[in-house]
């Protein structure tokens, strides 16, 4: 569908291209964690963009990023957005698709206004939130989180990659200017690409969010003695990467044994730092992240209650020392049954085919669907393939996510649709 | 016991804790890595010293370290040494101790020939291998192993850090003027504490080795395929590093399964690194080195053949690829019976008790006892411990150790014992 306005969707394709050199890696895919140099150019793109079309960029403590039009005095607002950083050697797509289509459909329904062609209930903008992958630094969902009150301020500043950098640094070398209130919505929209294979096999083009699943991560230190790998004994061995080991062993047994007919559980740990790290000497101490998700939340209390034994098994076993931080957990969220009726409703009159569906990933959606009506909706992604260079929607799938979004955003800001102002 | 010579044990005790401080970590111990700039600081004190007090010094293409007298033109050297690079995080005596103390014994001779008490028949010098740790570098004993011919030289230069600096740039930063040919030992002795518990349980002394444990150590690539930690069915995953962790702890059940009446199987995994490396994303690939070690080589051949049985089980099991190399191996090596002989006596002839052991560890002498005759005395370790900051030997210990290995300097050097030249 060619289109002859000036957000059209050839422009928007060209718009995303160009976001995705910034960070671009050699196999096709990106790196840019958050707080990088990379994450803070992409902003910068974003800022000056959207400075130029008028609308008022601000930045919290926290870092996120808000573009925002105030079209209507008094009234609140509806955020679309999602995250512009990336996992470390990852895809082009997750989060930065949900930013940049929210990017075109807010400049796409300014447009409209600019046309006299409606008058908005609504204020509208879009976010960049801060470091939702929690790779460099955790938790992850940092920036909803911080803005949804469910973590604090300081202790989110506080916390360090792992060549000692902490958040508050991070977020001064964005020199960002931090103003005081950020813009309070009402509603929030997230598109966002699915990470999973149910889009592509059922060849729908839009997954509507129902809820999320239950997840609980831990982080884990696993404290041994340092010593000579030749010359020490076994049975004196405190062998932290054993111990390690162990673990990671033991959390794959947990999800195949409390998986059921009641229900799914998968495990995973994908971070593990050894110190020191010599293949001559045994670990002194092995860090580690483990997380537990499915989509019932009894068969995940058992599963974390079976994780709790296995942590003093291993402790004997291994003769090694297990400390263990719940880092960050949520349970089912719902999402807006409304929100989910009007996205389907809006899908369906745009003659795009729909599907409800439920995210087993956190997205920044799952924090504020617990404050304000929140719609998160999927795209397709090829073979399911996340968090890998690879990762691929096609261009026909991300304009019809566009298309979607930007009516979604029009009945909401313009027709009230969703929030009673 | 006083000494009123230059180069007496209170002069060596001072020059051990100067040395120590290159490289000293602020829980007293040393990290002195391979090629880093406290190896290279380190190697220009040595240089300096050596020097000025008239030895000519001299470095290999592979960055070994001599300095050597040369009083009798024509005769073969008798060399003493060991390494002054260390293990991450590591202790102040391994390696070090040998090279310091060889110092201490060639000036000790240097000056009874200035004073004209006696006529070499060899000539001699102290010897500092670079990298025997194989932290940094792989594989271990790099320099001894070039040196007799067990390595190949351009392998060795090639061998890069995990920040991809290779052998090759690390000599070249070590700015260490290379002469050929290196000076050829007929003999070469190496003192080194113990690390294990022997000596220290039965309060002798001098350990004097017999033999080494068979030893094979195996460079690791376990490749899986990168996906999101959260959305992935467990029975979709490639993990690179649930295939690590089952191949740490499949390992030291093969230590378990193959110790028996005939022998002791020690195994061990200390450096596993992870790729990509975050909390939310499957590992595409994991990279470690494993060793098996035995007292009895049958056993140690079963061990090796059940550890490849695990590699193709671990590869149906966890869905991923594991590419092994055999990264460094060492049969039961022998030590020279004339030098152990001659080490007894030297000993009882100062009236230190002595006790003949072997070693688990390689050692530069391990290469060296190949090709010449070869003596390797321990000094004991307090509880045993090594490659961890805490190690310890006390002054006595390391200036009775002195005493004996310039005594057997002498013997070797003056008397010519040992080597008929």
């Amino acid at each position: 569908m060619e289109q002859n306005h000036r957000w059209n969707d050839t422009r928007f394709l060209e718009f995303f291209r160009q976001m995705s050199s910034i960070g671009a890696t050699k196999n096709g895919g990106l790196e840019r964690q958050a707080g990088s140099p990379e994450d803070i150019a992409a902003r910068r793109v974003l800022h000056d963009l959207l400075a130029d079309e008028g609308f008022a960029i601000q930045y919290d403590q926290i870092g996120n990023q808000y573009a925002v039009l105030q079209p209507v005095e008094d009234a609140p607002y509806v955020l679309v957005g999602s995250h512009m950083d990336s996992q470390p050697l990852a895809g082009r797509y997750d989060g930065a698709y949900g930013v940049l289509a929210g990017v075109f459909a807010v400049l796409r329904l300014q447009e409209m206004l600019r046309a006299g062609e409606a008058q908005p209930k609504l204020n509208f903008g879009v976010v960049n939130w801060f470091n939702e992958e929690g790779s460099r630094f955790q938790p992850s969902m940092m920036g909803s989180s911080v803005f949804t009150d469910r973590l604090d301020l300081s202790t989110a500043l506080a916390s360090h990659d792992q060549s000692g950098t902490t958040v508050r640094d991070a977020i001064e070398r964005g020199d960002w200017e931090t103003s005081t209130p950020p813009p309070q919505p009402a509603a929030y929209v997230e598109f966002h690409v699915e990470q999973g294979p149910v889009l592509k096999d059922t060849d729908v083009p839009i997954g509507i969010v129902e809820s999320s699943w239950p997840t609980s991560k831990y982080a884990v230190r696993v404290v041994g003695k340092q010593a000579h790998t030749g010359t020490t004994d076994t049975m004196d061995r405190h062998d932290a990467l054993l111990g390690a080991a162990r673990l990671v062993v033991a959390l794959r047994e947990i999800a195949d044994e409390f998986t059921s007919s009641d229900g799914t559980v998968i495990t995973s740990c994908g971070e593990l730092t050894v110190k020191p790290n010599s293949p001559v000497v045994i670990a002194r101490e092995v860090t580690t992240v483990l997380d537990l998700r499915s989509d019932n939340q009894d068969l995940l209390d058992a599963a974390t209650q079976r994780l709790d034994q296995q942590f003093t098994s291993i402790e004997r076993e291994a003769n090694v020392q297990v400390e263990t931080k719940l880092l960050h957990s949520w349970g089912p969220r719902q999402f807006s049954d409304a929100g989910m009726a009007l996205a389907e409703k809006v899908s369906a009159e745009l003659g795009v085919t729909s599907l409800r569906v439920r995210t087993r990933a956190g997205h920044d959606a799952t924090n504020m669907t617990e404050q304000v009506p929140t719609v998160l909706c999927f795209v397709p992604s090829q073979d399911g393939l996340s968090h890998n260079e690879l990762e691929f929607t096609s261009d026909e799938d991300l304009t019809t996510g566009l298309q979607v979004l930007t009516e979604l955003l029009c009945r909401i800001a313009i027709d009230g649709e969703l929030v009673t102002a």
